[in-house]
């Protein structure tokens, strides 16, 4: 037996032991690898996303904070022992982004503060009218008031910021009316309810601004300067890969314009957060987060586009090296230059400066695009004529179908990337981006390399006349 | 003054009254439309959608049921006066869909009773510990529990499924760690908080499920064939409008594709829901919804296609109407044919039955492609030859990029179709859908005229002997 390495028995009914058998061996393996394939992602993402382990601890400061509301008697008789909602309030309060707490903390501050005002009315009412009709009254209201506020839920300018709103109103006016207490100590509950959701929510607002807060604004800022360098890159990236066979991108570049194309949802629930963040780094209260949602709803259609040409690179049709190689250039080029444009513009994002060069290389890109186009028109007209090819050879069509394809996709990409500098400088526009320092342009211009600071030396000088005027 | 129509005048500050100005008199009406217009839609959304009113009534009454508990006193009493725990349960528990509010009962009550064995433990730990040890005990397992619980919801499955659950542990442990009770008291009110929840769950699910209830595995089931619909009808109606000039297909059937691009998250959330109802309908329990998300990844991988397509046929570029004519007659054919087998796959995953039609579909549908394929190559080889067309004139390529474009599309949108039909064959299996009986089969036919029966027949027989070996 020795040599056979760890051997696995259990105890069966009739006494003996035996040996498991291989498949609930392979269980009992599976299983292990199960949880410690588990604790592997878990400490990936701790370790690729400190901010996540930050928040977390936050959550553990905030709780203790709030707890030691017990432990001091005079606090916790303040509030008439209800010390309970205060560690309520913080645990389901406190978010990720600073956006998300505030608003959950305005909406359950709100909504309690209206159902309470609303429940002690109606229990008013209800007292008034005598011992018969007090119950009728209550159960009514709330049947009704439940109804309308759940349906309100439906609501999609509702939905988006006021959803915690009304669950905590119906929570507060149901426990309200249904409570069996006087309207005297209605008042006395609902003062310590509230001062306690007001403890909660500031020991909240206070952990996650002050150690390192995590704000949505800028959470939205990066995501969508990221997925712009992601898709600026797989363009680039699968572009070289057809037409040169020595250039090898990595998946993880080619695939990242799928990122774009899965953050609709995230992209606008952060935006609906920011709206509620105070100024904070380079953003100021009232930053128009809105329009960032239309730049990443542009930016997504340029990934649609993307993704098709991804799948038509991937058809079986081969195409000629002779074509591939003259048309390649064009293709490559157009495709430099709109993921340069894309580029671009996340730096425009991302710094927040004036958009100076975008004009201009919008223009590069255009021309470009027409360059391709005449390289299409002269194809028919002209058979192409290199060393490899027979002089005079007629191209047929079937072969350049999908260098064809390619092509015009490439060009739909490149008027969707203009549409996406228009929705980039509506933002400059409402945000009120500043304009680049003299020399900023120049580092800028330098880091750019020599070749065309001609150009864009005008280009500068063309926009600064434009600025003055 | 007569017949200036209605006047708006203010008192202001010096005791006249003046006129309101023209801009606050927009102002106000311009505040009327608005919350005319909100109420409008509103009503649109009642209107539409009744399941979500009568979701709303639904709320209602198990909020009714669950407040009867203050009005009964011996029901009252046996919680120990904590009625409030039910009300609090009913409000935040009680969801859309069955799938959701079930979920959410089962993550309550495992979370309070895990917390609240751990909390019982910890108590009994520190109380051991002597009265200078206790309070740091229990801080210390707060913020650690609390941290670690946090984290765990970062972790993509446990989100998924037990999200709600992580923060019920978090707040009950919380609450049992802090609260000053020996540990008899502390299992009463244990006793007395579970069995709130428990009567809170039970209102909870036994009105969700009673009443029309909402299965969200239903809902997905008809998402993802609604979906499957609106792809179909847009894709039709894009090619037909494309190369008819007399066929005006509504924008609304056009941009049907745009709900499969946008409902990723609704899917997910859905499946996710779905897995933790009982068998209902159609649907057993154990139904691979899992499967049903591939679908949808798989039909939006379709819609992306069609989204690039419609790019592309929005384009400025003016095809001649030869051209145009000649291949409309393929490209319509194969739109034809995808949108069929689109249309096909609906009903199959509507209807549950074994898929018998869409072997043959696809294998019509390859056709129609090397049909469009055939042509493309004949176009340079044999220039077009019409009445129109002057003959022996020679096609230049860059009159017809467009509609190479519009055919690779429509090829690639074919493969991808191909694919689709995969992904719901797998789901097919996996739920074990039933065998169209032989009546049906024969209606089916009826229903699609006679010119293919002789085919279909044996199609059928073939798949019958197939099913028998």
């Amino acid at each position: 037996m020795a040599g056979r390495g760890v051997e696995w028995r259990i105890n069966v009914a009739d006494g003996t032991s035996r040996e498991l058998e291989a498949e609930s061996r392979f269980g009992l393996q599976r299983f292990v690898s199960k949880v410690g394939g588990f604790f592997q992602r878990a400490w990936r993402i701790g370790v690729n996303e400190p901010k996540k382990s930050i928040h977390c601890v936050k959550v553990g400061v905030a709780l203790s904070l709030v707890s030691l509301f017990y432990y001091m008697r005079p606090l916790y008789e303040g509030v008439g022992g209800n010390a309970m909602w205060a560690v309520m309030t913080v645990v389901v309060v406190f978010e990720y982004t600073v956006g998300a707490t505030l608003s959950k903390c305005v909406n359950r501050a709100t909504g309690t503060l209206l159902a309470g005002a609303l429940g002690v009315g109606v229990h008013w009412v209800a007292s008034q009218a005598g011992e018969r009709f007090e119950p009728i009254i209550l159960q009514t209201s709330v049947f009704l008031l439940a109804t309308a506020a759940t349906f309100s839920r439906f609501i999609p300018s509702i939905k988006a910021r006021f959803d915690y709103g009304a669950m905590i109103f119906i929570l507060t006016f149901s426990l309200i009316s249904v409570s069996g207490y006087r309207v005297e100590k209605l008042f006395e509950m609902a003062h310590h309810r509230l001062s306690t959701i007001a403890i909660g929510t500031s020991i909240c607002i206070i952990t996650t601004i002050v150690f390192f807060p995590v704000w949505a604004g800028t959470e939205l800022h990066n995501l969508i300067t990221n997925n712009m360098d992601k898709l600026s890159d797989s363009l680039d990236g699968c572009v070289a890969d057809y037409f040169s066979s020595n250039s090898q991108t990595s998946d993880k570049t080619l695939q990242g314009y799928k990122c774009a194309l899965n953050s609709k949802a995230a992209e606008e629930s952060l935006a609906n957060f920011a709206r509620w963040e105070p100024a904070h780094g380079k953003f100021n209260f009232g930053h128009p987060w809105l329009e960032y949602v239309k730049v990443g709803a542009s930016l997504r259609s340029c990934a649609y586009c993307i993704e098709a040409l991804n799948g038509s690179m991937n058809s079986k049709a081969k195409v000629p090296d002779v074509f591939k190689k003259h048309f390649g250039n064009f293709c490559v080029r157009l495709s430099n230059k709109s993921s340069a444009v894309l580029k671009e513009l996340a730096v425009v994002m991302s710094t927040m400066k004036k958009p100076t060069k975008i004009d201009f290389m919008v223009e590069e890109m255009k021309s470009a695009v027409q360059e391709l186009e005449n390289a299409l028109k002269s194809l028919s007209k002209q058979p192409v004529q290199t060393a490899e090819a027979k002089v005079g050879e007629v191209v047929t069509l079937v072969e350049v179908v999908p260098l064809v394809t390619v092509s015009s996709l490439l060009i739909e990409i490149a008027a969707r990337t203009e549409k996406l500098a228009g929705a980039v400088n509506v933002v400059a526009e409402k945000a009120e981006f500043e304009a680049e320092t003299a020399e900023e342009a120049k580092k800028g211009q330098k880091s750019k390399g020599g070749n065309k600071i001609g150009q864009e030396d005008e280009e500068d000088k063309a926009m600064k006349t434009l600025q003055k005027v």
